[in-house]
């Protein structure tokens, strides 16, 4: 017998929270029986959504949070100047071990932010990143950074490589990941300044299984676990990927009246982004996250607990750090 | 009456020279009554290949280049250690006059290097740059810089971002072209290093109908005509585009049947893509170009010199070189 993770949503994230949240959560339950939701928002809101669907379940807590963050809010500020938010308030529990995990669908630039006061950078981290996970034609990949850090350096480039492969093993079951880098060329010393110098010292990692420079073409073949690159073209390449995938989605049913043929395509499927390098697990989801995309973050969260995954990241990503002059 | 427009082909450059530049000529003359080629490389290959399509036409030249330059040439030793290959030549009777432009599929490397040193950059430019034209679910749109140029500063994406509108309108027939700097964000400021400082210059530029940053998910849905960014970017975003719908038309051909609801991704379609920023018309095919392919290359290259954009080019960057501090 297991002790059940317990995870904090923050209840007030998504465009029409907290509807999506409470009904994600209910799917969640139903699927993951060895889990305890603390939901964080405004006791009095959310019991009035939880009324709708015969009110609050045995293995869900509220934890009053009267604020909460808005897009316009600075991300940097969040901490200072909402204090009482639900995204502060969930994120205090974790750090006082009061839960495992937390999950929001709040402004990603606050989580991110608040995350990294409250949990903490891992040592050997100097910037820690979200990937996201696409599909191929074969089996899905860990594309990172997914646009959380622009003009990184080769270093943060090699960290992303870790935690990208301890991330494809520990929650996506990959043995040895295949880490590829994101390049205009397949031999090594192509690319840009960048891409060139990261190639070096991506060769010579230990624990890393880093099988050399894919080009874009290459990607959609699903040829590698884990593809890293600097957020800007991670970014780009991540939200073109995703328009594309709606425009053929939208021009088959149109056309052919069926999208079953492109179901790889689907980013509905999709949940939410773990970031990465931080002292405990923070899972971010879309700001229009359906009640789906929800369920699948908690998963995400659940996971992440049950393969200590942020433990195996601390222990990795140390080394490194010991390894720099 | 005017006077043809007189092409140069290197007949070497494709995989499988001279068949698919022959009849690709052969499908040039058809629909082009104003042109005359010249095919430069060994005389005999060539005619002996015309021979299969019954001699060599009226509109057709041969000037003999008796060598050729390979993948395995670095391109800037081509001018210097392959005088007499089909490409220096082709290009050499550009720069001498005999002809109004060239037109090769050999490797673009060597083929950007020997027109900048044989046709010169224009004043203004410092890095000549090379678009692609893609499809959008409006009209294509232009993106550039596509590969030719990594690590830019904002100036060179400015100068991309006048060759671009040139090339709109007076390729693409597109009146006062709406120019877009490829972002991470919509907001002035947002992006990395590179697209923070470009959008201030952009934003600044006269002559140029600057409409701001788009985001990835943008591009498909055609709202500009001209989509500008760095080559690394501009790199791996083509080609994932292009493998991206090879799988979709493969998958729907195996599914559907019929391809025709995704004509607008059909990449064969597509010719040549132009050298701008040199003085004068160079059209870059891909290796495997076929005679289809060969064919759109000679047409860009007919309606560059006919609208005269390589001029018109000259006179709009001359300007900028002259603002500059």
């Amino acid at each position: 017998m297991t002790a059940p993770v317990r995870i904090a949503l923050d209840a007030m994230g998504t465009d029409h929270a907290p509807r999506p949240e409470v009904a994600g959560v209910l799917e969640a339950l139903l699927e993951l029986p060895d889990i305890e939701v603390t939901l964080v928002g405004p006791r009095d809101v959310i019991e009035a959504e939880f009324a709708h669907h015969g009110g609050v379940p045995g293995r869900v807590t509220i934890h009053e949070a009267a604020d909460r963050v808005t897009a316009a809010d600075p991300p940097a500020s969040v901490i200072r100047r909402k204090p009482d938010s639900s995204l502060v308030v969930g994120l205090n529990l974790q750090r006082e071990g009061t839960v495992d995990a937390f999950v929001s669908a709040g402004s990603t630039g606050a989580i991110m932010a608040t995350s990294l006061f409250t949990l903490k950078r891992l040592p050997g981290v100097d910037r820690p990143t979200v990937g996201t996970i696409i599909p191929t034609v074969r089996e899905p990949c860990l594309l990172l950074d997914a646009g959380a850090n622009v003009d990184s350096k080769p270093q943060h480039l090699v960290q992303f490589a870790h935690l990208g492969s301890i991330y494809a093993q520990d929650m996506m079951g990959r043995t040895q990941p295949r880490v590829a880098l994101l390049n205009i060329g397949e031999e090594p010393g192509k690319g840009d300044e960048l891409t060139a110098a990261a190639y070096g010292l991506l060769a010579d990692q230990a624990g890393l299984n880093f099988i050399g420079n894919i080009e874009g073409r290459d990607i959609i073949g699903g040829i590698c676990d884990v593809v890293v690159c600097d957020g800007f073209v991670g970014n780009v390449l991540l939200k073109f990927y995703e328009s594309v995938a709606s425009f053929i989605v939208e021009l088959l049913r149109k056309t052919v009246g069926s999208v079953t043929a492109l179901r790889v395509l689907d980013y509905a499927e999709i949940g939410g982004a773990q970031l990465l390098g931080v002292g405990g697990v923070s899972v971010i989801c879309h700001g229009e996250s359906t009640p789906k995309a929800i369920r699948n973050a908690i998963k995400v969260a659940e996971r992440a607990v049950r393969s200590h995954m942020v433990e195996h990241s601390a222990v990795e990503l140390s080394k490194l750090s010991e390894e720099a002059p």
